[in-house]
């Protein structure tokens, strides 16, 4: 790790939750003008997922009930991280939604994002990507997201 | 919403299909020098898909034979998006192919892209990734596209 | 392919394997402050897959106990392309691991990562996404890598 990693152009922030530490890596870091912001997901802040879906035998979600609530929880999560630069989802210029159920998480996903960005059609890049597993067994969803500030 | 998402640092395009409002977000934005292009795919201009799939009892795509004629529409959408910033493939640096077949793709994306980058080889990173679902089920691709201009 | 792409501003650095030929792209090029590297795998400087996977009947991996091995090799190709352009792994900004399995790459690649970045908590934004295919039925891991220089 070189000395320029800990100047103040790089900047870290985290939620201190164990799996910072066990995979080692930072939520979210700032290089220059660029925030770039780890898949997130629905956890709360002592590190318990929130609304977890329910598991069937094969370990394989039964239902995506759960889908609103766990992408509530994720953005609310991602808030919290910008909030640590200064930034907001004003600053947001791409997410990408890794999700179990496409379907699902795109009804749920237009609701929850029109309210966290505060627009009927938010301006920014938005990737909807289904795919076969996430961190947890239990998680229906993860988003990463890129800002720019200083604009 | 900032002001600052409206000032002439920050454009949008768009195609005018359903899905952007449905959904809320823009088909591309322009940040500074770099334009971030949402995950792009087979439709018209009316928001017809092109080549759709055939999808069997379960809702999967019964074959793959449309993956190069996805392919070259979403290339197209792709192309229109960046004209509207003035921009071309020429400009971009990054593109990710999200896939329901990994083999159909290789074939198909390396004749259609060597085609539409005017190039035996593209000078741009690029990833080629197997998916399980992409936002419509008789949609074979989506590709997201990262440009940087004023070089 | 416009003549900016020749100039000093964009960089192109490659393994010289015949796939980068038969798709057609660069597997990093640098253009401006950053340095955008294709999706990384497990092969040697001739083009062979370093520890791939046994395949069942179906063409599916028949274990993940690879996982580990791949990773590795898949870092190192990483570190080969950085070098070219001067950079290590001390610029990367963000990395993405595209994984066949989630459990067995948490576990390698919290490992492998804390020696190659050299820190217990690598200050870097990180993401861990399961998906079914990769480029070669054999690939068990792919990493996408940004690295910001001159900072």
């Amino acid at each position: 790790m070189s000395d320029s990693k800990t100047t103040a152009l790089v900047q870290a922030a985290n939620h201190g939750v164990a799996w910072e530490k066990a995979f080692g890596y930072a939520q979210a870091i700032k290089v220059k003008d660029t925030i770039y912001v780890s898949g997130q997901l629905s956890h709360d802040s002592a590190g318990n997922l929130v609304a977890p879906a329910d598991l069937d035998e094969a370990g394989k979600p039964q239902s995506f009930d759960n889908m609103e609530a766990q992408i509530r929880q994720t953005y609310e999560n991602a808030r919290i991280l910008l909030a640590q630069f200064g930034a907001s989802f004003d600053d947001v210029v791409e997410e990408t939604l890794y999700v179990l159920d496409v379907d699902a998480a795109f009804s749920a996903a237009s609701k929850v994002r029109k309210q966290v960005y505060g627009a009927e059609i938010p301006q920014l890049a938005s990737n909807l990507i289904g795919v076969s597993r996430l961190a947890f067994p239990q998680q229906l969803v993860e988003i990463t997201f890129r800002a720019v500030v200083d604009r």
